[in-house]
């Protein structure tokens, strides 16, 4: 099976579609630029919403539901989101369906026209905001912390699975402040929620930092974001998290009574990840085997193949092998047991490698024998023969260490791949290579644009943290208050 | 609060409206027939979602993600489900938007007209199965057992929060088998995992059974279900659970190589509840006060209500009350403790009255003194002084007796609502005033399309459990095998 896959460096792109298709993450649908998300790939983003969910209600937040269509007329109450957000989008243009009267299936009934078009949400500002408006009254109604889980639908020419799909999961928290200052405080939390969402579960380094203003959101004032960077040296924006001001309070006139007693306008954030996230752990960890799951968010952790010759053989493995499963199961590891008599061991070690489970227990009669069992990592494709004894503790004790071991693999990779460049032809040449590229910048947004225009990179992210640093812009020359990341980006 | 409230006697349709928003649950949203869940309400229907997805685990499935869109050609490939399904839905037609050139606000890019519509999915038998096509080869590939948990649409004319809305939630199993006998045995488990849930969580008691071919899923060959029984003598069907036959397999050619070597279609069953299950829990147990909540599944179990006259009280009261919470939250119990200031604990009982939490605990500085605390029960009203000592022991005992008591109320209720009759005037009598009536039939779809026309009661089920008698029709008076159930529904 793993035979089959293309390699990173014979052809990147291929790989990880050929990582996604075989290792049975997803695959594309017959609907244009929608994916089917299957039950392995499905088994990790629901460990991804688990974690993500038991943050946000850590951290105060609500979960709520809000309606998949927006009236197109919502669009156009705040300006800067409409430009961002109303063009590639799906229109609802009609509600019934009837027999074609000349006995061609069914077709569209012209008489069952909405008045006003509903557009499948992009992302949900609009009408939560025109909700808000009923449940915020007073200071005591705030603040409002809100998520909802759902699909959106953004109308792309050019899809990748979960990368870019029409369709996407995700969720998309919304409050409501009192103050400025606290939701600049909320939109910063749930940055670095995010943060340690990727660096602990997904074992994803990830820089901290603000958009600039031509990367900001569509609406927002501030936009916060985390970055990571992938084995092919291009960024992936992996999260963010917006501070918008009273834009859309006052888009759709949401206003409360203050302590002071005053009629002022709500203040708001918005932050999301989505499905996209499973993009960036494919290709983050992955080799040219398959697949690299962290153990946190592995569907299955340890997976046991009997070694065997005859059905006697298979049973007192299966025994044993029944016996390690409880064992580990009770320690909260998720075990499968591969019992297929349909299969050999050697198609069964290259399948579960392609699928990333991060350990591999393989067990024969000469290991009843001895008490022992053979035990792979998926990290570092190491084997060694372990004693049964205490093998609960052993593979937990091994879990944790592939989990930090990607960590500061990909870590190592990010430093290794980020480099300071102080002129434009350092910049040119290395930008082309791949990897973050720290430069100054005069802070405009024209400079910006012709960077990119010249050399496809944009501005990831200006840094949250570390020194600031004085210098002159690589392109303008004009003097600049600190390095910002460019990469070629997802 | 509550005293706002619409009695049930008064007009009971109102009172459950007022419910559903008064206590937070839901409200209409801007978009005709969509409604907004609300945080309190989302939170009844996670725990739903949790209890159900645990059941559906357990019996060996797994959850995937299929596409929000179905093409319309899709739907004319299943005779009967194209009748049941392709009517009211919401259909995309166009991709873009662009600024209208008269400068309002943005319109519909006709450029961007799709070749085929695309529907929102109502259900989603269809592009599942085209899907499957895909990963069904042989019998090594069965049984597949997969959920999905999603939105639907289905354009609906007259709409009721959580009973009837044009988008809601909802999960549908869609599984494929080697046999028939094996796809039925799969969905008559799914109907057996739902009463299951709809007892001992919800505790609404069901009948089971199969519906008659009027009433059956288009596109089903057998539509198992359980019916419920509301307060004004309506019934509601909460659960459904279709045998499709090798209908869906044959009209997406989904065949697979079976253990004979030979190439057969595959056997399919979908079962599904949706958010309307809300609209059950509401409906059986509440009362002119307001919701009554099972415990298993009220986002907070127990509240507590400080009594005081100062802040020096509230903080002896307060500290007591935190004391007790940790120890209740130690039991896995759900507990808020009510520290609002701005609001007297008459309005704290009548607001946590209106939302059904099961118990309410006040304390004030007599409690302290004496060690005591005053409970109060949601279902019964009823109110008693109870020794602090072993407080979780006895809230864990009284939120497990709520829970049994709520059932049994609802099973003596639709006992008592249960009738037999053996003739028509009878029938009609008894249908008039509300209940199920168990009543013969002659089995044929023609007599029972008049009784409804006549009565506008419809058979809720054939039984599948309890024996059986013949007798005769009510309205032919053909022979009849068994009784069945009618009732007017929901």
């Amino acid at each position: 099976m793993a035979k089959e896959l293309t390699t990173r460096e014979d052809n990147y792109s291929q790989w990880y579609n050929d990582l996604v298709t075989k290792a049975d993450l997803a695959e594309n649908s017959a609907v244009r630029g929608c994916m089917v998300i299957k039950p392995y790939g499905y088994g990790i983003w629901e460990r991804m919403q688990q974690a993500l969910d038991k943050m946000f209600k850590d951290t105060g937040h609500e979960n709520a539901y809000f309606p998949l269509f927006i009236p197109k007329s919502f669009f156009s109450k705040e300006a800067s989101h409409v430009e961002g957000f109303a063009k590639e989008c799906a229109v609802v243009t009609h509600y019934r369906l009837k027999n074609d009267p000349n006995g061609k299936g069914i077709i569209v009934d012209e008489d069952a026209k909405l008045e006003e078009e509903l557009i499948i949400r992009p992302t949900s500002e609009t009408i939560i905001w025109d909700t808000y408006r009923g449940w915020i009254q007073s200071y005591r109604d705030l603040p409002l912390l809100i998520n909802q889980w759902a699909n959106v639908v953004r109308w792309e020419m050019r899809t990748r699975l979960f990368l870019r799909t029409a369709e996407f999961l995700w969720q998309e928290g919304h409050t409501a402040h009192e103050t400025r200052d606290e939701a600049l405080a909320e939109a910063e939390q749930m940055l670095h929620v995010y943060a340690t969402f990727a660096e602990e579960w997904m074992a994803l380094p990830v820089l901290r930092g603000v958009k600039s203003a031509n990367e900001r959101f569509a609406g927002a004032v501030e936009t916060y974001c985390i970055e990571a960077l992938m084995q092919d040296g291009k960024a992936l924006q992996a999260g963010t998290s917006h501070f918008l001001g009273q834009n859309f309070a006052k888009a759709f006139d949401v206003k409360f009574l203050s302590k002071e007693n005053k009629q002022e306008y709500v203040w708001a954030t918005s932050w999301g990840v989505s499905t996209r996230l499973m993009g960036a752990l494919v290709m983050s960890h992955s080799d040219d085997h398959g697949l690299v799951l962290p153990p946190k968010l592995a569907p299955i952790q340890v997976v046991i193949v009997p070694i065997y010759r005859n059905d006697e053989q298979f049973d007192q493995v299966a025994a044993k092998a029944t016996e390690i499963k409880e064992k580990l199961e009770k320690h909260g590891v998720r075990v499968k047991f591969d019992a297929r008599k349909t299969h050999k061991p050697g198609f069964k070690f290259a399948e579960w490698e392609l699928k990333g489970v991060p350990l591999r227990l393989a067990m024969g009669p000469r290991d009843l024998e001895s008490n022992t069992v053979e035990i792979a990592r998926r990290d570092t494709l190491e084997k060694e023969t372990l004693q049964l004894q205490d093998i609960e503790q052993k593979v937990v004790n091994l879990l944790d260490r592939i989990q930090k071991n990607l960590y500061q693999k990909a870590l190592d990779f990010r430093n290794e791949n980020t480099f300071k460049v102080d002129n434009w032809e350092a910049f040119t040449d290395r930008i082309e290579k791949g990897g973050f590229v720290m430069a100054h910048w005069d802070g405009t947004p024209e400079t910006e644009q012709k960077i990119k225009e010249e050399t496809k990179a944009t501005i990831r992210l200006i840094p949250m943290e570390g020194k600031k640093e004085t210098g002159k812009c690589i392109y303008s020359g004009e003097p600049s208050e600190q390095r910002v990341y460019f990469a070629k980006a997802y």
